[in-house]
């Protein structure tokens, strides 16, 4: 069993109006000194592979084929 | 400036429909082997602070009254 977190994130250069409501909604709760918000998904995968040199390649088509969208967002991988 | 990473996810007693959904998207691309996904949440935090000890209490705060739900998700985040 191998254990994979991915993380998406919007590209720099996409606005993110989710991120800035996090970010309205925290100045409104007393905290000014945050400048600024992004809000991107973390998915957690369990896999019955365990070949690492394998799961690389397989868990960045997964990313590019369905968990991110290449166009506006960025991923990373971590293989545990 | 600092840069904060949150990781926001359902606890494991918690059902994730959404994680299903994607479970059965990825065995319908042929990605047999995956056993299990969970969807949670990155949020990107950018803070004019850069007082570690500081940094630590008040993101542990933002977390309890914002950006998690305690009753049904962990978080944990870490400080660049």
């Amino acid at each position: 069993m191998a254990q994979v977190e991915v993380f998406i994130t919007l590209k720099s250069t996409v606005a993110d109006p989710q991120g800035l409501v996090v970010k309205h909604a925290l100045e409104n709760l007393g905290y000014g000194e945050v400048d600024d918000v992004r809000v991107g998904k973390l998915i957690t995968l369990r896999l019955k592979d365990d070949n690492k040199d394998a799961l690389n390649k397989k868990i960045d088509q997964m990313c590019k084929k369905l968990l991110a969208n290449p166009i506006i967002e960025d991923y990373k991988f971590q293989i545990q």
